[in-house]
Order: structure tokens, then sequence, then C-alpha cells
């Protein structure tokens, strides 16, 4: 199977928790030893899994910041 | 095939566009009849499909506006 290798860079929040522990969050997230990127997605207890999310750039991170602040 | 039933409720911005010209979208979308939540995902040209995402109730929305603003 093929890997993917990431590393949470800097954790900036947490968003929700489910009642079964998985908590989506707020992080920087470096995949592949690349530069990182935000990323919003769900994660079991102690990051032992990750679920579905998305990762965002800084410049998308901007434009999201300017659309809920209006 | 089980369906999924969506209804894009407000298109609130675009976040980028890719070279194939799908968009990663910031929307409140209706699922399945129910309340219409944000949503966070990349799109096809004309909506015609959808990419992956993630779906986030006011509150998450809430809590990442503090997030991002600090």
């Amino acid at each position: 199977m093929a890997e993917i290798k990431y590393e949470i860079v800097e954790h900036i929040g947490v968003l929700s928790e489910s009642a079964k522990g998985w908590k989506k969050e707020l992080n920087r997230i470096s995949w592949n030893g690349n530069t990182p990127k935000y990323d919003i997605r769900e994660w079991a207890p102690n990051h032992e899994k990750m679920g579905k999310g998305v990762t965002l750039s800084d410049d998308e991170v901007r434009v999201l910041k300017e659309l809920l602040n209006k």
C-alpha cells in the first residue's frame, strides 16, 4: 500500500468533539515533508486515525477568513 | 446505489480555482432536506461533480472564525 507521511506542525484548535471522542480540528500539517498547510479534519483520540477533511493553502485561508468575517 | 440529495442554499464564495477549473468553495448546503450547514469543498465546473470536503455546523464555523482571527 502507498504511504502518506505527515506531521502536525501546529495544533491550532478544536472545532468540536463527537460522542465517540473524534475531534474536528484546525491544524497546520506538513504532508510528505512539504511546506505545512492548514487542515480541517476529524481525528480519533490521540490522532490515531484521521478522517475526512480539507487542506487549505495560506491564500485559501485568507479568503475564507474574509468570507466568514463579512 | 445509494443517493444523497443536496441543495446549495447559499453560495458564499470561492476560495481558489485549479487549472482544470475545479473550484474550492464555501457554501451553505442542505443535505437530504436537513437544515443547511456550511461546507468547504471542491466542485467541478457548473457544480457537475463534487470532490472531497468538510461540512461545518454554525458552532464549528464560529470557533473556526475565532481561531483564524487570533
